[in-house]
């Protein structure tokens, strides 16, 4: 570069963004891009440590130190680190999906310290979508249109090795000639990268005329026992374009997975098949309203969910689950076309399930385990998913050990005479004066009450019970001076709105018998971590340097509240992260890289199964939890000091 | 071994014959065998250089000396050379398929010197069966079922890294809890070998309760423009165990594949498909009836076919192949479900089809290439594969030149006023008395006859043409001393049998109008020919070393009446083959081993399609060989020196 360029002025062009900047010849180029509003990523802060900044530059010259983040291919491919890249001429430079993702985006329910969301995957999608040009057949070059296809994939992307389904076959010589030749493709990745020396062999799943690579979605569901939620993903962007939760609609044949597979064993898997796949398709419907895609474009669907639930889902009776020694069909379930299942997606899409670790330990704690990365870090950390089927893992990245405790559908507002699942109306906070007696609550959207959701139903538990409202055999206390508490139709109940207050038009409460279903989950949670850590020789209080807390129920579970109530071990509470839907963040997480799909081939054969259900530990634990906080209040030392403090307040007070 | 032993008597028992014999300690193995009455093949004759005689010593001990033929995998398994091992003790011994096949039911078709079938080959079915005993589930082992049985296949045969089909999972627990976890599972390798250093992953594409191995059979077909012949193979044996033969159905839509074409353009695809599966599903009854095996026990199904027929078949809408620069939808066609077709076998059957070269150079071409070893041998062949649409290639192991002769179906009997396949009661020898000129027919099993099959028709028309009945124009002398030669509603014809004489109680006769169909059938093929060997710089008469020749018709062609009418260059007779149905052959021998599908491929490669319709030099040849035997005499000189003397002797008798 000579003296004289340094003071020209050249134009810089970004794609796909479309934003242009006049900038003196010798400028930095991620300077020029920040300066342009073009959002790069550079995790290193420009120092060309990190790798993420990489651009292509599709025409002009730019001088660029190159460094070890950059291969041999992607060198030759233009492709350059933008903070090492000087700009020397006119350029237009494109900006890889990669480059541009907000993690943000990706991680939004992280509320914790970031240690608790998977880190060092790149941005690879299962689902691929790869725009070719071909050139028209001629009587030298005749080649078949799917060879012609797979040549133009090769050319243009060094795509090889695919294996095609043939359906893309017989779509073929149609969607080519109606396109001009200018076509789609869409890969996905089924299987993990079987050794380290073999290649992924993508499938080629469909074609589509023009270039459809905006049109790029996909699916994440989490298939809870009591509970489905749904996200429609955008693959360009790596984010969430649109979110949907429904009750299972399997609730009317049976509250656990135990009373499912009962029914299952009386003939009606099919029946229970159609429910799960009616509420998919309920919510599926809502996403692409909310987020107005064509269900067409939609190329992926994974799911993660316990193994009954896949098994009832994928139409494979989950009898044997039941029956001792209860063994699955599969833990590794071969990837099925989603619309035999009856889900309405096009007809080239695949269903991916998780891999699961046994019968009760399924491929949803699983993608959480992935989702959250405790199988990346050292720290020894506790995983709690909270939900009717009630899975925990204690472990880091040396050993897991997970262990399943049906819990009963409390915490998702099910089995709760006001329950309802976590959206808009339904309680969540809940202060009450200690004096009056009197609630203050507080819904999800801000709407009036319509129920009560599983994170309300601890919150308004904990605080009863904090304010002496609720014993702590957990009956309420009948000789207060309120009128909120009063003898209902089942027994004992705390009025937490009138029905001038609520949507429903009629008054909103919580009974003796919500509350002691909710001791009993709590009560089941509680005492299979307890058993869990003491079989590998270690206690809750002294060993656990984390807490992960997933569940499907609302967002504002408070950490508090959990300890109070005796769900959560009583640790410093800087040790807890609540990452809402874990199996949701992983089946999302995963849907976005295929290293993730790696590591959860790799997490469920490094998980052990404990079996709860026969062990005599167990039942002893639990029995001694079925009180507030516990029976043993030296498990809770912080609660006991709380409780006696407001004793001594109450006391002050009255 | 001491003195003493070598006179102990010990049993030597043979499975799966469950043959059992006593012998002297230290007797040879293979001599056991022999004089046991057990089939051993054994090239070498028991110098232990062939390495055919393979066993497996189940139990009991002998001695063996090892040689190269052992590979250390076997050596592991207890697989020993039968000729190379002494008997020690008691022995069971397993002799496996490989070393009870019967070489010369597998090459049965071959009529030649031995040099016009594949060899080199392995027997190794696509298609293979595992019998595996697993050990129930127990609280200390409740691995998913799934990987209960991947693991007994993996520790039983050394099976690894497979795929698996989603429907073997979803019947797999309760076949193996109906079978008392004893199961055979099918597995079939779908693609050939990706790359020299990987191995094949295989599929799993089926699960029975039980031991299953005897039945394991499998269908090859070869779908022609006109005649559709298939067969029903046992994989132990390979074996043919039933035939079937049957006129494609879509006939009644146009007599060739342009007709045909023609139809798919009007829309017509759908119904020619549903035409071609009934004739399948037609003769895979006969087949089941013939050979009394169960439907169920049909585990795969190799199809040849030319490119419009396969695409038919698949429901590709063959339009494209019609329309300049006749591109075909794929070379390669990925596996697809048989069932989902319309063809009446198990759901877990996949159908293969045969690479293919060009529009008009199909996979048909391709699986007789391979079935005649014509890709091994240096030896310089002409592949002629006689049908309505004839296909030829010329070349050898280092190259292959292909085209297409629509020569009308003709040659199949279609077309013609009395034509039939070539089944019972079809005419198929003929001679004639030059004085009386009474006919001597045979007929397929003897029976009265029923009509003509395409070597009959050339018999009979080499026959009259000889005796002078038909002329070098391929008209009927009229003014000959019988009353066989005669007016009829079509122009004059010749009876071959009188209606007393015959099945359908009518006369049977070929007309001028069939031999003029005939003339221009055979002229399209000898200018094909004729055209291909030019434009590789050579002559028919001087450089072809080999002539191959397969045809969907009768067995008894006659070489020298195909000379005679002008079909087949007039070159020694000994270098003629008739290898029947070639395409059959291919699509058999494939089912029977994996070298040969890995052949099919590396065959389609390598051919080079050349294109008759729009070559001049083509039109010429074609239009000089509309003569009998051709308008140039000398390129047919026996057949001119035969005429001579055929016409002095009639004008001696005379």
């Amino acid at each position: 570069m000579t003296k004289d360029s340094a003071h020209k002025k050249v134009k810089v062009h970004f794609e796909p963004d479309n934003t242009e900047l006049v900038v003196e010849a010798g400028a930095n180029l991620l300077e020029a891009a920040i300066d342009a509003g073009v959002h790069i990523t550079a995790s290193c802060g420009g120092a060309g440590t990190c790798g993420t900044c990489k651009v292509i530059i599709k025409s002009g010259e730019v001088e660029s130190t190159r460094t070890e983040k950059v291969s041999d291919e992607e060198w030759e491919q233009d492709v350059r680190q933008a903070c090492q890249s000087k700009v020397l001429t006119d350029l237009t430079v494109h900006v890889p999906v990669e480059s541009r993702l907000e993690k943000a985006v990706v991680t939004r329910e992280s509320k914790g310290t970031g240690e608790t969301v998977a880190t060092g995957w790149s941005f690879k999608p299962l689902l691929s979508k790869y725009f070719v040009e071909l050139p028209p057949p001629t009587p030298q070059d005749n080649a078949s249109d799917l060879s012609r296809l797979l040549r133009g994939l090769k050319q243009r992307y060094k795509l090889s090795n695919m294996t095609v389904d043939f359906d893309v076959v017989r779509k073929l010589p149609q969607t080519l000639r109606d396109s001009d030749w200018k076509v789609t493709a869409t890969t996905l990745v089924t299987a993990v990268k079987p050794r380290a020396a073999d290649r992924r062999r993508p499938r080629m799943i469909n074609i589509e005329p023009g270039d459809t690579r905006e049109k790029h979605y996909s699916l994440a569901f989490d298939i809870g026992t009591t509970t489905v939620c749904g996200q429609l993903l955008d693959l360009n962007q790596g984010r969430v374009v649109a979110e949907g939760i429904d009750y299972n609609a399997q609730i009317s044949y049976g509250q656990d997975v135990i009373s499912r597979i009962a029914y299952c064993q009386r003939g009606g898997c099919p029946k229970l098949q159609q429910a799960v796949v009616g509420t998919i398709n309920g919510i599926f419907r809502q996403l692409l309203n909310q987020s107005r895609v064509d269900r067409q474009d939609i190329g992926h669907l994974a799911v993660a969910g316990n193994t009954t639930m896949i098994q009832i889902l994928l139409g494979l009776d989950p009898k044997y689950i039941r029956l001792a020694p209860y063994t699955p069909a599969a833990t590794f379930i071969p990837p099925v076309k989603a619309s035999s299942l009856g889900i309405k997606v096009g007809d080239h899409v695949y269903l991916f399930t998780f891999p699961l670790v046994a019968s009760y330990v399924g491929g949803d704690i699983n993608a959480g385990i992935v989702g959250a990365g405790v199988h990346q870090r050292k720290t020894l950390t506790y995983y709690i998913d909270i939900g009717t089927n009630g899975e925990i893992v204690i472990g880091n990245s040396d050993w897991l050990v997970a262990a399943a405790c049906s819990a009963g559908p409390a915490f998702e507002g099910g089995g709760i005479k006001h329950g309802m699942v976590a959206t808009n109306g339904a309680i969540e906070d809940f202060e009450i004066d200690p004096s009056t007696l009197e609630p203050t609550i507080g819904t999800i959207g801000g709407e009036k009450p319509k129920g009560i959701c599983g994170s309300g139903l601890i919150n308004i538990l904990a605080g009863l019970f904090e304010a002496g409202v609720v014993a702590q055999n957990g009956k309420f206390h009948t000789d207060l001076p309120t009128n909120r508490v009063r003898e209902g139709k089942d027994g004992h109940e705390y009025v937490l709105a009138w029905a001038s207050e609520t949507q429903t038009g009629k008054d909103i409460v919580i009974t003796e018998s919500d509350i002691d279903n909710l001791i009993r989950a709590k009560a089941a949670m509680y005492a299979g971590c307890q058993t869990l850590v003491n079989s590998v020789g270690m206690t809750c209080r002294a060993d656990l340097e984390q807490v992960i807390i997933a569940g499907a129920f609302g967002s504002h579970l408070n950490i508090e509240k959990g300890i109070t109530i005796g769900l959560f071990p009583d640790i410093p509470r800087d040790r807890f992260t609540f990452i809402g839907n874990g199996s949701l963040l992983g089946a999302r997480l995963t849907s976005f890289s295929t290293d993730l799909l790696d590591d959860a081939r790799m997490v469920a054969r490094m998980t052990t199964n404990f079996e709860l259900s026969e062990n005599t530990d167990f039942m002893k634990n639990y029995v001694a939890a079925l009180f507030l906080p516990h029976t043993n209040a030296d498990e809770f030392p912080s609660v006991k000091e709380k409780l006696q403090k407001n004793k001594s307040k109450q006391r002050t007070t009255v």
